[in-house]
């Protein structure tokens, strides 16, 4: 069990500087976030995109944002979960139980989530039937392509991760590609191999198709395939990959008792804490009057929410404002001589 | 006349990133100040102090955060007005008038306060009757040394600009140095020789005294100062120099019809819009539950207060939100191709 101040939810800018906010005033804070490596939207959505609208920082790209951020909190050592996400989050006396899905338990006296737009999932096939087979015979990511070998394949896509593991998988795989559009949306070069390992027969392709039934108890013995124009078709398969690109969720913090407005959190504006006490959002995952999805504005909401995590931390002490420029004790904390 | 969208009032960080964030949705905006150079407090009171609490910039100077920022407002080519300070401001229909002390006059949508904790003025002397010798037998700074040439001039103050001055002006007038404490504030250097100019009856030295009274119609006559044991003395003088440093003050911004807060102007939290509406305040100027005085709350706030003003500057148009990585229109303002 971790016990600690406070537990961010979410290692993208906004997460980040918010721990530099809580080091500052001398809380520990630990990250956890879904993803495998810290940056959030910036590292997944835009990694070398130039960003002209971080305060005097002309322009800079997702990585260099995440580097200067992980740079300004190194005097605090924070500690990363990565890889992992929280399940569970209970009231705990005046503190808070958190459990993740790697079964890491932490006691906390604040929760802040800085979750973005939720966590990054993939979008999944829309019929129904498709979950019983989910992780056994059907496939939203590919962890290891070795039990693939020398079986049916249907591939469900047009974009590059579908054309890239549809001409990876040929190789030992009979491959069917499904895609509902006639053109595909990958890389230029992928789609011309595609034609060619069609025109060879090592790939059977089905444009304007999608998925309309199973077929199969305990494994899927076939599929059938309907075309725009209402025909439809059957293709024996052993496994359904689906390549339709991520979606965002909110996942387990539907089921905190927070309150939510579409697919955000309500704060208020004086130190963006939501109706449970002790738990607060920033970035944009949270709403309130005037919310703008600004990187900017997730810097300024974790300067207050850390203050709002000092009450619960400290309830017996009175946090004094001070300037980084003149402040001794902030110096010390940034191991500044 | 000079006919835009928005004023801005401030040259800080606050007010130069507010000029950003109104260039990128397509409003033009003008910033008068009433310091000779752009940066307020930043550059006034540390320019080469570091800030620690600039996110994504782990160390920075208050000189090379408003270098940055200028190099960020490059492409908006903003009209700056220093050396100048908004008297007034008149509702005009549904827009503003405004007039400066160097009668320049504006017509705008709105206006933005981003005045920090208000124009840097010079700490007066507390008597009375000062005021009306002010500026003709009474200064709190000098532009022409040469009017008290051959004359008696007693200068006030025990910090360096006192010092400096009682030195300098030894040279050709009578001096009489008057500080209400026994020792000086100012370099040790400049306290060794106005000793040494003491000693060989260059200025006469009046330490632990204070100004009481001042005697004299049109001109000062001769000024009585009263020792810390009640004794007076009667000193002949013709002219009165007051350094006691500089104070903060809210200045003409109190006429304008605000709900103030002690020294701070109320807003919601919206977009830091005032009591008047078109008038909208940011930066540590500005008061709010949980306002913090952080540079990086100004920018949040700016921001917000850019679109408050989109309402008043294109009543017709709806805002779209846009992210500078993906808008093309926020490219083409920023002339990125």
């Amino acid at each position: 069990m971790i016990k600690t101040d406070v537990l961010i939810i979410g290692a993208g800018p906004t997460g980040l500087f918010c721990a530099h906010q809580l080091g500052l005033i001398g809380l520990k804070s630990e990250i956890v976030d879904n993803l495998s490596k810290v940056g959030g939207q910036c590292i997944e959505l835009y990694p070398d995109k130039p960003i002209y609208d971080i305060p005097a920082i002309p322009e800079c790209t997702g990585e260099e944002l995440t580097n200067n951020l992980l740079e300004q909190i190194k005097p605090f050592n924070i500690k990363f979960h990565l890889n992992d996400r929280v399940e569970e989050v209970k009231k705990n006396q005046n503190r808070w139980s958190v459990v993740t899905v790697n079964k890491k338990e932490f006691n906390v006296s604040s929760i802040v989530i800085a979750g973005g737009v939720g966590s990054f999932e993939p979008r999944k096939f829309s019929i129904k039937e498709c979950e019983k087979f989910e992780g056994k015979s059907i496939f939203y990511s590919i962890k290891d392509k070795n039990i693939f070998n020398n079986k049916t394949v249907t591939i469900f896509g047009g974009g590059d991760t579908a054309l890239d593991w549809a001409i990876e998988l040929s190789n030992n795989c009979k491959i069917n590609l499904v895609h509902r559009r006639d053109e595909f949306s990958g890389a230029q070069a992928s789609v011309e191999k595609i034609k060619k390992l069609h025109s060879v027969g090592k790939i059977n392709l089905y444009t304007k198709f999608q998925l309309m039934l199973i077929k199969g108890s305990q494994n899927i013995d076939s599929i059938i395939i309907k075309h725009d124009n209402e025909t439809t078709k059957e293709i024996k398969t052993d496994y359904l990959l689906g390549f339709f690109g991520l979606i965002m969720q909110l996942g387990p913090i539907l089921n905190w008792g927070l309150n939510l407005n579409k697919k955000t959190i309500k704060v208020n504006t004086e130190n963006f804490e939501t109706n449970q006490s002790g738990i607060f959002a920033i970035g944009d995952i949270c709403s309130y009057p005037g919310k703008l999805k600004l990187i900017l504005s997730g810097f300024h909401e974790g300067a207050l929410a850390a203050r709002g995590c000092f009450k619960y931390a400290r309830p017996e002490e009175k946090l004094k404002f001070e300037f980084t420029t003149t402040s001794k004790l902030a110096k010390e904390r940034l191991g500044i001589k």
